[in-house]
């Protein structure tokens, strides 16, 4: 039986090469981990997305148990052989999501009753029930059921939300079934004030969890702000766990949050991109649908390696999200995630070189020089 | 220099065992031609539907030449550079859709003239120009225009339309560019009509054309019908050129029409139905929004080799199709078209070793039998 853990190879700085080791394999940090939010990451099959690189995906228990439902997955063997991946999976709690559904949602002490956006139907999450789910679904990472409270909340009330979460971690922690190779994760909330972050990370640190998140950020406070708060709260938490910074981000985002210690990174944003005609490249974002792209011969990125630039151009790109093909969601998407992983490598091999700072740079000035030129 | 050619390798009744030879390679025949109408087999990789063993497959002038238009394409070096699709490529001559468009049309002997349903600008398709569009595109194969009359005219006005196509056909004749490995199909029409169907057999094989198509069925006139027709049909055309029958169809219908002397078959329905959740089984089509499918953990059909039987349960595609997920279609697409390959390579090792009745008969009784009983 593999015993959940984490491994440090490397370090350059704040920054961490290192490996988290799971129930279903491992996973190499710094790592960026693609959604499959509904049992899949969108338009791309799982043996694809292993191909890329990636090594973890993240499942949303908000959907997941209200379609197909949790104990379903269960029956069928969990969510690794439901949906054929085969590597190891984290789960989000619930809770993000179900906070975003403000009409539909009573919140106290206990946990939150919701209505689904499907159906109507009335559901209860609870820290004890979100662990509850992320068991049967059979998550290698679980995280712990928390609040996320909006970016324009004033501290006294992000303090009361903070001091709820750190009570629900608690009753996650104590809910949680312990599994070899299995592990559950604390949040650190807080918002932008520095006071609360250092607070809601010591009493997590004082919980002793297998790994840390922050959350509460990328909800539209900007970058700098985002960094300002990394360096308070990374320096609070355990050296030797891994610390997963939740739904970042952009490449600059990442890279200037591994910079400040962040081991793990989960987006939907390649694959969101690339069903909107978004691609991600060395120079930068490049849309699609663009009409300079029609009659381009050249693949959406020369740098890149992934089977949509070795075979594809951009005017074939264009001409299929003009045409409302689904090969233009498969395409792209594929590239994004390619590209993301792709740029996951250069950071590790980075840090292990101790050349990250440099790499870093090199590829923020790449991507801020722009597109090609048009033909 | 490759000729363009068809071989002859063995025989059983009428049904034909060959391979046509093309510029881009061969097809082994009886053949099924995946449908890429806007230079995309619809949710297929074009590396994908090579795997699935399909040789050929069919590119829509109507669609291609209004987006991204016929010169663009051939500016960036043909159809099959555009689509990453190196093996043969047959189009069609853009007669079928535009003629579907009834409001947007004037038919006279010189052409049709046409409002294009994307933004209503006006074109015009005559033999010439179909024939060049079909040029710019680099098809292997290229179809004659040819008018398609509706499954309810009556025989004068058929025979005139017969006719009008076998104008049409001289024409294309006269306009074709010859080049080794490339090669025109004339098509019969002629309706449900005997006498018709004869005569426009007669007439085009006259003109000796490298292939001959049927065209005009599978517009409503039932399976039946259908089959009558061919037999006044195939008996006219020439021993040693591919034959062709547009537009069809389900495995019955190509099963018989192979037993009818047919070599070659195109059809929407694989790909089609995949988008609609409908799979294709050794024991008929299956339904996967259907409900029964909901907990069920066995593959799509147990007696498929494809990677959608082979990693994902029942339960997962349902569940694919109710969340909406692009995946959905795309493995279902995958598993039809593997589907009908593996059909097409039944039907000519059958033929081979001379055991194509029992073939058919066996594959037909088994789809008859309806889908495994729920659990």
């Amino acid at each position: 039986m593999t015993a959940f853990g984490f491994d440090f190879m490397a370090r350059e700085g704040m920054a961490r090469r290192g490996r988290v080791t799971t129930a279903h394999g491992v996973m190499d940090t710094p790592a960026f981990m693609p959604v499959g939010t509904a049992a899949a990451v969108k338009a791309m099959r799982p043996e694809e997305v292993a191909a890329t690189g990636a090594q973890t995906i993240l499942g949303n228990t908000y959907h997941l148990m209200l379609r197909p439902g949790a104990e379903l997955i269960a029956e069928l063997g969990g969510l690794h052989r439901f949906m054929a991946w085969p590597g190891p999976i984290l789960t989000d709690s619930g809770g993000f999501q179900v906070m975003s559904l403000t009409d539909l949602r009573k919140l106290d002490e206990r946990g939150v009753v919701f209505r689904s956006h499907i159906d109507g139907q009335k559901h209860e999450l609870t820290p004890e029930r979100s662990v509850e789910i992320q068991d049967l679904l059979d998550a290698d990472i679980t995280m712990q059921f928390d609040e996320c409270p909006p970016a324009d909340w004033p501290e006294h009330k992000v303090a009361d939300s903070t001091r709820l979460s750190l009570r629900w971690a608690e009753r996650c922690r104590t809910a949680f079934r312990e599994r070899p190779g299995y592990g559950l994760f604390g949040i650190v909330q807080g918002g932008v004030f520095d006071a609360l972050r250092r607070e809601s990370a010591r009493a997590l640190a004082a919980m002793d969890f297998p790994g840390y998140a922050v959350g509460g950020l990328a909800v539209g406070e900007g970058q700098a702000e985002m960094f300002r708060v990394l360096e308070v709260t990374t320096p609070e938490l355990p050296e030797h766990k891994p610390r997963y910074l939740m739904g970042v981000g952009r490449p600059e985002d990442i890279l200037g949050a591994v910079a400040r210690g962040i081991d793990m990174f989960d987006c939907v944003l390649p694959t969101r991109s690339g069903r909107m005609a978004q691609g991600f490249t060395s120079q930068g974002e490049v849309n699609l649908r663009n009409a300079r792209h029609r009659r381009d011969p050249r693949p959406l990125d020369a740098a890149c390696g992934c089977s949509t630039c070795t075979t594809h151009s951009r005017a074939y790109l264009h001409h299929l999200f003009r045409a409302k093909e689904i090969l233009a969601p498969m395409l792209v998407t594929h590239h994004n995630v390619h590209y993301y992983q792709h740029l996951m490598r250069g950071i590790r091999a980075a840090i292990q070189d101790g050349g990250f700072a440099a790499f870093a740079e090199e590829v923020t000035a790449r991507r801020a020089e722009g597109d090609i030129a048009a033909l």
